[in-house]
């Protein structure tokens, strides 16, 4: 019911900043989140097409990693000359519910603010607010398709590291709600790795069988969808992904074992977990997305 | 004599960090500065080509504004898709001496720590540190030539703001040392500017006659070197521009009345002073480079 309300409501998001680039805009919005109970920012790449010709364009969203804001997609990857050419808008959120002062939130860089993991949580005091699932996959988008001109059965999930994962349950829970998905060096098996097992149980309690539910690989193996491409991207050189926090194979392995998927995995050798990364994939991810969202 | 000191002394700087990124390699060093008396950082981009085939590749140096370090540019611009593109390595300093503890150093934005704005100074206690032009102009180039790929004789500059006021001076103080010269919002007439004042009182002293020396606007009236084509971007609604600390039509008028300087000058409808702006032209100020540097 509160969905209708927003729906209804077209003053719901505030603009903050609007700058000119790549011939279109990159703004940066705020909202109060009901599902967060908080004020929350997020960013809004409108392409040249969208802001001069007001066509209705398709919206991709990008989930960012460990200790983001909304900040540092837009100011350090240069997407938006991608989305300029394809003529796609890009909504990128923060990664967790911001300002609510919980005893512990700022205690972890991997845990609580800036690390909300793209879930649902269970148990308190984390239950009330950190609910990031619902807000990426739900009101979010409803407040984004009543409020700007893009194309609702057009919608695309990407993201980097923390917010590859979420890009990949979110796509692997909603079978057709995505039309495309990519992942930029993924937490693919959260459950056995430490910043998974760290963060699940603390949001979701000691049940470890629950947390096969916001599990990428344990998805992938239950997947039984319409088809999907994931496209996901992984530097050799990824210290993370030398300690086993990414675990891509265990992904690859379940895709593998499904005809409902196809994972396009590639090995970049060299690169690493940064931005630099993410910059110089972005437009084959963007190619990708683009193949299926203005099909 | 120092000079030839740091020519036969191939450890003169260090390895800080070394990313892959387009290709090629996103590099930090470091250095003990002779000229400023103190350790400067500095960036380098190693395109795929030299960092491959060990090609030696033509040299672009970017300067940046006030209150940035080498980070900026690197982190913000995206500038290594360019430069991979084109084979060219691009070397951009830090913005001033640093950590040197002179009083005032940081008092201010606009002057001293972040804003050396590329001067030889000449008034204590200044005069003794704060020497950037001859850092970018003969220091700097010196390492480059003398440790990695470079050809020394195919050697652009460009830069941002203050930055860009740098790089003009740099190439009209020099006639045939720069092959190519560029500047997004450069301060074009710094004697004539708040910003430009403040700075060069301070690091030159109240004769304003020696300013000149340093002025774009005043340095193209005079320029009688090869014919040099500068390109210079400015985007509409940079609010430095209407504060009329930029004066770029200044030089477009010194510029017209010399024959032996083109100045092609880019009104770009709607864009402010950010990185964005940055990004969006790069991809233009590179090919302008490139046409001279691989020529």
């Amino acid at each position: 019911m509160r969905f209708i309300k927003i729906l209804s409501c077209k003053m719901a998001m505030k603009l903050l900043s609007s700058v000119k680039c790549f011939g279109g805009e990159q703004r940066i919005y705020s909202h109060a989140s009901e599902v967060l109970g908080c004020e929350m920012k997020f960013g809004v790449y409108m392409p040249p097409s969208a802001v001069e010709d007001h066509a209705e364009c398709p919206v991709l969203y990008f989930l960012s990693g460990l200790t983001c804001t909304q900040d540092n997609f837009i100011q350090k990857s240069c997407f938006q000359q991608h989305a300029a050419k394809h003529g796609i808008v890009v909504v990128n959120p923060d990664t967790s519910p911001r300002g609510l002062n919980l005893p512990g939130e700022d205690d972890h860089w991997d845990f609580g603010s800036g690390a909300g993991f793209y879930v649902d949580a269970t148990e308190a005091p984390w239950s009330k607010n950190y609910k990031m699932y619902s807000y990426v996959t739900q009101e979010l988008p409803k407040l984004v398709n009543a409020n700007l001109p893009v194309l609702p059965n057009k919608r695309g999930i990407f993201g980097h590291s923390m917010g590859g994962h979420g890009a990949l349950i979110c796509a692997l829970k909603n079978p057709g709600v995505y039309q495309s998905v990519s992942a930029f060096a993924p937490i693919s098996n959260p459950i056995n790795c430490p910043w998974g097992k760290k963060a699940f149980n603390g949001y979701l309690g000691g049940n470890e069988e629950t947390w096969k539910n916001w599990d990428a690989t344990e998805l992938a193996t239950a997947y039984a969808g319409n088809p999907l491409e994931i496209l996901v991207d992984q530097g050799s050189q990824d210290n993370f992904y030398k300690e086993k926090q990414l675990l891509p194979e265990n992904l690859l392995n379940a895709a593998a074992e499904n005809d409902h998927l196809q994972l396009i995995y590639k090995n970049r050798e060299g690169y690493d977990h940064s931005y630099f990364f993410i910059a110089t994939f972005l437009g084959e991810h963007f190619d990708h997305h683009a193949k299926f969202l203005k099909a």
